[in-house]
């Protein structure tokens, strides 16, 4: 009935990956975020509306680590968006074990945001649901759909959610 | 002075338990709610204002996991309101045992509101305040105040909290 | 590989520090709050934009229990600003070991602010840095930086964050 310590370093480690992604962001250290997905992977933003209809239209999507370089590239070089800064909360954590070293997660996520002169937003709500690897230099995101509860997402969207 | 497993295995399961209520609301399955209640059971939201001078008004009021069904039932049959998702964040859970199989809790809640055409706010903020009992097929609420730090709720509110 | 147990107890001795400086505030029994703080200390407020660029200005700074203190008297004496409840959301908490008995810590933080007629808003969104001690008696900030992402900090500011 005793928990097992294992379960626990499992779910340290999950923790940490997503504590990582959300600093790489709010942090604006953009460039260290594409590290925390596997080579070939799934970054996917979706509405929830189009999730519950099938997940054919995402707003933003890459399948490899090299795209979502290439995304904040892309994004350092236009920078055309008022500066702003993002802070983002997480709660409810759920892990399930797939396989020895893959495991399912998801969590409710919650962003404010800040423009320069200092209004404040909720900018998006919604869930985060995973697929993470547990590799021997550390945990990465295999898959990470962002389903996010609001249809009205600025199409102009650049900055990971 | 090392931290015990069993005190560990506790936390998780109250986690546990929290996550999934939240769950059940904000992915509007509400069918599964009252089953995260004991069959007699006390669940109440109450402003903080009532509360502080003495829990007398409750804005919802339910005495046992029946009464719990019949408010889903009968949410599902009115169904007046205009569709909309909630988004609940959990944070400073603290747990103090009780007796062997009770615990009291308490922690900070924010729930967004995002209506069908995207429009997000903050529904309610407040403080949960818990009697938990950890029975052999899981942990369930024996007793959930939700004070609300508002005054406004919508008196028309229908969905639990 | 295995997690160790006395990590374990570190994490839960930091996040219960964690939750009951949020309480104290929540709760408004700010009569407390200082006693979370080592004799000698620092507290200080600032903006994310002047952190960025050497910390030099403040909004509050305080550099000793004592001071906290007498920030929380002159307070309550002169209390004229509008009644309102503070409710905090955390997310994120990183721990890094110092030394035997010191650790820097960080988080995101969330406050809602909603006042006497039920009005909520996003108050204030931001970034925690801490170096906290742990003595025999518990764990004890030496160190908060309070570093808020929105410039428009309400200079009337007398709450602590």
């Amino acid at each position: 009935m005793a928990i097992a310590l294992e379960d626990e370093k499992l779910r340290r480690q999950v923790e940490a990956l997503h504590t990582k992604y959300i600093r790489c962001i709010d942090d604006d250290r953009l460039e260290e975020w594409p590290a925390l997905f596997t080579e070939t992977c799934l970054y996917k933003i979706i509405t929830r509306e189009n999730f519950d209809q099938g997940m054919a239209l995402g707003i933003m999507e890459c399948r490899s680590r090299g795209m979502l370089l290439d995304r904040i590239t892309g994004l350092r070089r236009i920078n055309v968006f008022e500066p702003h800064r993002y802070l983002h909360q997480i709660s409810g954590l759920t892990i399930e074990q797939e396989n020895g070293n893959q495991v399912s997660c998801r969590s409710n996520y919650l962003v404010v945001r800040t423009m320069l002169d200092g209004t404040m937003s909720l900018f998006s709500a919604g869930v985060y649901q995973d697929k993470i690897v547990l590799e021997p230099d550390g945990a990465r995101f295999q898959e990470r759909l962002v389903i996010a509860d609001s249809r009205r997402i600025d199409t102009l969207l650049v900055i990971p959610l």
